[in-house]
């Protein structure tokens, strides 16, 4: 990384004594974003963003209380400021482009404490052309030496009140459907109460909201608030002031109330806010990614995209279960086998094996220590036949930690785990955080948590080993620095589609790229080509809420490196034709063009195939049918391309008609215009070969 | 083990219906000791302990509160009631007598909840002719599986104000000085903001005392109520009612305020009542060993009984520093030859080196998570090259873990550091867990911590490492289960004597043998030849309250398998000729009599090394002066042996004249008596060797 002090000509300060000053003003590159911080008569510090001239957050103000020492650190005096220029470009090891460009101005403000604690601050801000970050920092001191972190004062106010796309705020769940309402309308525990099917509520109160948190201002501006690289901190959820239409940090509290202990020098992950006129700015935007550290993988030659398949769904759906008593063990042998099979025969790399250890006959609900060991298949499971089995057909098994919330067993047991799945030839790890977590007391969202995520990350890593995190902090772009930190879930996922209460609304996808999506790859599992879901229980009601078409496109509009074909092989094999894209469409990508989005309605992007000159389009739309102009110029000019293009029948609605689809190949280029007619929870996947 | 269900002649119904039966009553085998219980006609059942037909414990009611399911368990019916008797013989693997009768009744009375829970439990009696143990069971049943204790409701009532030893209930600390008081004068809360020099206090409350507890009454009796086999369940204190004499359990709670997480089949920690109306009977006793499962150590061939040395005390009196920075580090590498050199030089096994390791300049108070890696010496400590010194001169070192409370840091490190310590040769370590426990909320008495004591014992039997473990709750008998797990501190020790406040008073040493250590062995650290500590700091007034007699004397009063010498060389070589005692003295033994005690005045034990025909006396007093006869009667009858004897010399007083001793040689038989002059906190000290 190259990081250049300039000359303060992109800088305009509006006193011209650096020490007296009050006020700085920074600008993004392309001057579209101007943050300006002042330190009002008061001492207070504020700061505030406008975006091409319109307000996007108003004077918010910053600071601490801390708990030991015991200091409120929101009056200060500015002690000097620092601003520099960088304009980089890095290659991530996989991902959604093969290059990324980090261009921003940064300020650093340094503050002093003016009640007089001797404690100084800095606040940086890095202003980048799609918004900005910022985050707190607190160097190495004589005043400050370890602390602990009461509360984070940090504030987002708005000029009116946006319409907002909302979770409710939870310490322990970030698994909920977004709401949709204005700012004031926000009733989380109302909108809580409503979600039966996730299984450990942790409310903070009715205005309390997670992050990321979308709005969409009557001025067509679309702002995201949320954070970047969470690491040895807790997340921040956010509290809401309805008289003032200001969102307070809200951080998650550890088992005595207090938020984070802190070793100077330290700093706050980024505070983020994104930015644009233009929907399709925030899902391609990189500037999570660019405030993340560097890869600490000296060699990723190990890490790969992968498709797999796996018996889970089964288990959704009624077919098989995790545990072994009851007589319809999921992860036995032969059932296993057949994965393997089929795995193989349709070009697979991995089958995720759910239920293989011991101890799944109480592992929820009860906050037990002692779950699973990691290292014990139950008896009906020959996992080391398998292992053969899937070497000689070119699958590899993919192991299953699920601990139950009982981080401190899995600590323990992570070294001996993962040495197990090194010795079975096993090298990516689906995880998981059912329930409450132990050490008690503490959240999923909690600091002791954020850095277990961390540490399993650097463990895995030190093993070759790829995670998939199941229950774990929303992601921050963390993927950049832990590469082998693949995917998470971290939000609604497929298995909501059999969630008897609210389920998965036709919308619910069309909103995760401009919210969870924002942080990183989500292991969604899409993939379903059976939508009513009484297969193996004609009692259940639960139904898949797409089209058969639009579960293909999701492949192209969630990213992911890690992706499940998650339905079973018999229900593939009833559309083997459809099937297809699944096998052809890539897991990694050169190039990404999101062409056209509007939160909660619709989305359509394209990718370009990693290393290939081949594209992918994904378009999916709501609860509305919708024609979606589809402009090719993305394609190399002058070359042709077949494309093959699986979109809804005539007569498709993701309610009536799910399964209808038309598979149709054509002949086009750069300037062949497409309209994709896209039914009532419909969507339309085309894979573009080169010729 | 033979246990044998006999006719029920010792027992006595008082009813003949068994079903119907409301009162139960079981006896000691020597009939001393009656325990009556019943079923009183609402439901309570209660249990009463007679002695030599005085009252020991009135009709106190047993009970549990459980927060899932939410159920209060104190209303019963009675099911049914089974008996035994054992009558056993066994050998400890090291300890103070060479085998162990394991002799007493048993009955267990089977409970159904009266509420309707269909909740079953059972209450198992062990009546020994010097107490009962009893406890709570919870069978494999399916209207209890896994569930939550919220309280246990277990009650101690007594018939008069006894007169008390008591420290102040605290969840994170046992080493407080004892009190004597009577039963309604106890006042925690006065008595521990007397302890200035406790790092760390989680007190309960005004009426709240610690167990072990000790009790005197009028006519004559002392009893003793603690706990044995303290596993996966948090250490019981007690609430203490005034106006009802009566004392209840009160568990320590985790970090969300619950007390255990239990599985059925499942069962408390035994609750014991030492009693006799002889005081050299409590510390004779082996009832809290017997109620220990035998030893899970099959080949325990690896764990020897040991004395060792080391630059601790050069800490405490400000000689040199655990932390490098500074300059006056302790665990360089030629200060620890120095040690090595010693050790090798006057007999001794180890030499435990503390500071060893990067990490002490910010290790305590700051509630730091990642403290110590304990592999990473600090580069003025050339371990490897030490570990050859060492083992050339036939010593081996002492591993230190100190945790500075951060446990899970610990345990995910375990494993890396037992590795560690045997590449080096190491097969002992003292561990450490000062300050607030992480995960935080959790307490040194939580159920929690309890389970990680036990993990520590696992773990380092497996890599055959010896435990002495400092901070940690106090013992409860399971150096039975687990003989790799020598000793432990849990009391206050002989660094007290370096506390400016209180100090270790004379009387603490001659209580400690009914209190704390009925628990098992204790690391005192004894043997110090200083008094006035200001040998490195002239402004200190911290001081030794004992005579140079009584430090030696306290190797045969306080048992260890463990023992340290724990001065400094330059200390011991001023008195080489007193010295001798500790370099002899052994810390295995084949037999002990308890031979004169009155608790808070003065103990007089004599034991026979291992596998010799040789016997060791140590007598102490507290402040006040006195003359104790010893028979000579325990030696082999018509054998003559060369007695040495380390007195207190004609003016010997602890605050006057410490140092003042004198030593003898005599020849003595069995029917020689002597007696023994004890100065104002002194001590005598007598090694018998027969001709």
């Amino acid at each position: 990384m190259h990081k250049s002090l300039l000359p303060l000509l992109l800088f305009v300060f509006l006193s011209t004594q650096s020490l007296a000053q009050s006020s700085f003003r920074v600008s993004s590159p392309d001057r579209a974003i101007q943050v300006t911080v002042q330190n009002t008569p008061t001492g207070e510090v504020t700061y505030q963003i406008r975006y091409k001239g319109k307000p996007v957050i108003q004077p918010s103000s910053l600071g601490f209380m801390l708990q030991r020492p015991q200091v409120t650190l929101n009056r200060f005096t500015i002690a000097g400021a620092d601003s520099s220029r960088t304009d980089e470009t890095w290659k991530p090891v996989w991902g959604e482009v093969s290059q990324i460009r980090n261009n921003y101005q940064e300020l650093g403000v340094r503050l002093l404490d003016k009640a007089g604690s001797g404690i100084a601050m800095l606040v940086r801000f890095r202003v980048f052309n799609d918004g900005v970050g910022f985050r707190y920092e607190f160097p190495e001191q004589t005043a400050l030496t370890h602390f602990i972190v009461a509360d984070e004062r940090t504030q987002f106010a708005f000029a009116a009140d946006h319409t907002t796309f909302w979770q409710p705020g939870d310490y322990d769940s970030n698994e909920y459907l977004y709401n949709t309402t204005r700012l004031t309308e926000v009733n989380a525990i109302a909108a809580a109460a409503k979600e039966k099917d996730i299984a450990l509520q942790s409310l903070i109160g009715p205005n309390a909201v997670q992050t990321p948190l979308l709005l969409k201002t009557a001025d067509g501006l679309y702002i995201s608030l949320y954070e970047a690289a969470l690491l040895n901190y807790p997340v921040m959820h956010l509290q809401l002031d309805k008289a003032k239409l200001t969102l307070t940090s809200q951080l998650t509290p550890d088992a005595v109330g207090n938020k984070a202990y802190l070793q100077t020098p330290a700093h706050t992950p980024w505070r983020t806010i994104l930015v644009s006129d233009k929907a399709t700015d925030l899902p391609a935007s990189k500037l999570i990614l660019n405030l993340n550290a560097p890869s600490t993988i000296a060699d990723p030659s190990w890490i790969k995209p992968q498709k797999f398949v796996g018996m889970w769904w089964e288990m959704h759906v009624g077919k098989a279960t995790w545990e072994r008593a009851g007589g319809k063990h999921g992860a036995n042998t032969q059932n296993v086998k057949k994965y393997i099979d089929f795995a193989a025969k349709y070009g697979f790399d991995g089958v995720l094996v759910e239920g293989w250890n011991v101890g799944w006959e109480d592992w929820f609900g009860n906050w037990k220590e002692d779950v699973f060991d990691f290292v014990t298949p139950y008896p009906d499971y020959d996992l080391h036949s398998l292992t053969a089995y899937a070497q000689q057909k070119g699958v590899r098994l993919i192991m299953h930690h699920e601990t139950s919330g009982s981080v401190t067993n899995y600590e323990r047991r992570m070294d001996a785990a993962f040495q197990y799945m090194q010795k079975q030839g096993m090298n990516t790890v689906k995880t998981g955080y059912v329930g409450r977590i132990i050490p008690r007391g503490e959240h999923h969202d909690s600091q002791w948590m954020v850095n277990h995520y961390q540490r399993v990350a650097e463990k895995a890593a030190q093993y070759r080993i790829m995670i998939d995190s199941h229950e774990s902090a929303h992601p921050t772009g963390l993927h950049r620095t832990y590469p082998n930190w693949m995917a998470s879930e971290a939000a609604r996922g497929s298995e909501f589609n059999n969630a008897p209460t609210l389920g998965i609304t036709p919308e619910h996808t069309t909103l995760l790229p401009f919210t969870r999506m924002l942080g990183g790859p989500m292991d969604f599992t899409p993939g379903l080509f059976r939508f009513r879901l009484n297969q193996f229980d004609s009692t259940r009601t639960t139904r898949v809420r797409t089209t058969l078409a639009k579960q293909l496109a999701l492949y192209v509009t969630l990213y992911s490196p890690l992706q499940m074909a998650a339905d079973l092989p018999e229900n593939y094999e009833r559309h083997l034709d459809a099937f297809q894209f699944i096998r052809d469409v890539p897991v990694d990508w050169d190039d990404t063009k999101v062409i056209a989005a509007e939160p909660g309605d619709y989305i359509l992007t394209a990718r370009k195939g990693k290393g290939t000159a081949n594209w992918y389009v994904g378009a999916i739309t709501d609860e509305n049918s919708r024609d979606l102009p589809l402009p090719l110029d993305f394609l190399e000019p002058g070359k042709t391309y077949e494309a093959t293009i699986y979109r809804d029948g005539p007569n498709a609605d993701w309610d009536t008609n799910p399964e209808a689809y038309v598979i149709e190949k054509r002949s086009v280029t750069a300037k062949t215009k497409l309209t994709l007619r896209l039914a009532k929870g419909g969507g339309c996947a085309i894979q573009f070969i080169r010729r």
